[in-house]
């Protein structure tokens, strides 16, 4: 017999017999016509974070990259095999979405394990290490001009990552190229399971307001006009 | 005003009145008490994929990598920044997790772009080319030694891509060790949005058969016994 | 004529006429007896950050490094020509000494010039930006572990920078080892020109301490004994 | 308590209570204006010879780098982390200090363990000998033309490494560019503290005179002009 998890067989029942039921010709049309996002997500792998449920959104509308931290890696020329990369020039290049959003989280294990490093991060796995060292010039940059002073440590490091990915984001002639001409914006979040909040960064100040205030101030304006 | 995208903030409206406030409960434990999840995937970027949305799972049970193809890359001594290495090291030797799926699937933008490169992946992007580079090994495999003749190339390549990374995964000293002691495994899997299908790797035979059926049986056996 | 700096000609004048004569006999036998400091100072280059003013020192009692914003390197086997490390060694090992105190200062231009980088130092001269990149462990510890989250930036990574060299110094195994037995001691000192203010680091709390506050302590405890 | 050293303590008191109450003005007009030193030492860590002692300067007026033996190292071209030409970079390109002395002294404990290794540095700690092999030039120099034949041996190395150190000033770009055009005067000084003599050096023959004769000769001419 197979050992594929039980739960994810039943749990695939549930999918076929009653999401796929439901939306069987919008399937079959994604499968025919392929797919046409316009949005990516850069999410972390992180078993709370899941982009589609935050954004309620259906097959086919969120490419999604994910990896440990939601990190973005610097353009580097002959960059070789790095994946997160090779999804942002298939998304932007091939695919032409629209949008990128870096989706940070609360709790994000690496960067606790960044933190909990101390900077000696060959103590943190010969993969893990590697790759969160990523997040030092977030670090850096945090140190030298902190944006808000009054958060919590773990927080603020997570929004400095955000921040230095869409940084990273710029670095990237396909990208810088796009978004100069403003034909691809980028945008970073911050998603907290707990309450269920999700705050998105505000280009000019870079902080991180509510999206549920950004929604209502959206919709008083549209009342306005 | 903010120019993050509208359906995106209507979308989490949606999850924030309606999902969150129904498992709020649940979602604030997963905060307090952290994540362990079971079963890690590793997945596609497609947006058509959706590893939660397939296996019905809810927040905390999938940790989830997704790259262009789905693809685990070999094992290498100092392998530098390799995110989808740092997320398997994270999962299996910090979370612990007892599964390890690689999810492919149906009409593969990656797989069909290694396909149309036809050996010369140096026209398929700087970043996209060095990635699905390591389709080469899958493909070489298919070609001196096919599983089942009558498959579709594209299909056949998909599934040829998964059994080189699950290959790719005993290549890690932590994985197969704790295979070898029976307290990991590892599982192919290949879903078709359009159909609704979702085929399992058989081990001994390496062909993939459909998770229906595999339900039927387990079912019957549960009912004998 | 000499081009040699008339304004150190006449200060050199006013020593020689006044502060030789009254302390001759001193300075000669510093000459013969050569020099016994129990204590070296790692200060910086700023001008107005003189150790022995600020210690009310004479000749003879402390043995100063002076570098851009007194960094103490960490210890590198095979460290080549590190000046930092050649005088620590000489001061520990040869002098004995058997105080180490790193004095920062306020408003330190070694670190602006690192805040005002942020993260790119090749930007910061070619010297200097290698040298003040030595801060990059502070400035990460700081972001990770920050000891008192309402510091202004700049003090804050002063006093980052000052807890870096102290680590830094015991990675030197004959400063470690002298240490550990209890016969050198290690101390953080930080100084600020315009209020005359000199706050010392509590090895437990690593938060600054007024001297003036410790000196009253001092003098309280010994009326009491 | 602490242990920080009691006399650095009450030392610092005496400087708190007396010095800083008499020029608090000035001292709190250096930390707003910043410093603008017009003069850059180089000099020897020894706890004998203090630049702002032997020049009677006061805070803002010298700035100062203090290395085992007052060595200037030679420009390299992507010369890492060498903390003397940070230093220069900053004084010099940053400062835009006018003058750069190199200030030499007495029994110099590393110009007499140059001499005592023979040549065998490596026997000379592993920090300190890699440091002082740069007087090996000046040694080399020294052997094969030497200036004053009657010198005792001592003398003759420590003036041959403040001209050594002169040469290597002229090899940093931004350093010989400002010399010829006649914005940076760069000088050679040595000091005794047992008879408070100070010499410097005449840059025509490169033999270091008497101070006071330099000082009593300006007069003169002033007084005849």
């Amino acid at each position: 017999m197979t050992d594929f998890p039980k739960e994810l067989l039943t749990g695939y029942g549930l999918y076929k017999e009653r999401i796929y039921r439901q939306f069987e010709e919008e399937y079959q049309n994604l499968a025919i016509y392929g797919q046409e996002p316009e949005v990516m997500v850069i999410s972390c792998c992180d078993s709370r974070v899941t982009p589609e449920g935050i954004f309620h959104a259906q097959p086919g509308e969120l490419f999604v990259v994910r990896n440990v931290a939601n990190l973005v890696p610097p353009f580097i020329q002959g960059g070789g095999t790095h994946g997160t990369s090779a999804a942002l020039e298939y998304a932007v290049t091939g695919l032409k979405v629209k949008h990128l959003v870096v989706l940070g989280h609360c709790k994000c294990g690496g960067v606790q394990a960044f933190r909990e490093s101390n900077g000696k991060l060959s103590k943190t796995g010969q993969f893990v290490g590697p790759w969160i060292k990523m997040l030092e010039p977030a670090a850096i940059t945090l140190a030298c001009t902190p944006v808000d002073k009054n958060e919590d440590p773990q927080l603020a490091l997570e929004y400095a990552g955000i921040r230095q990915s869409l940084k990273n984001l710029m670095t990237f002639p396909f990208i810088e190229k796009l978004v100069t001409q403003g034909n691809l914006d980028i945008h970073g979040a911050w998603f907290d399971i707990g309450s269920g909040s999700l705050r998105v960064m505000n280009k000019e100040t870079e902080l991180f307001e509510d999206a549920q205030d950004l929604r209502a101030r959206l919709k008083e304006q549209e009342a306005e006009d």
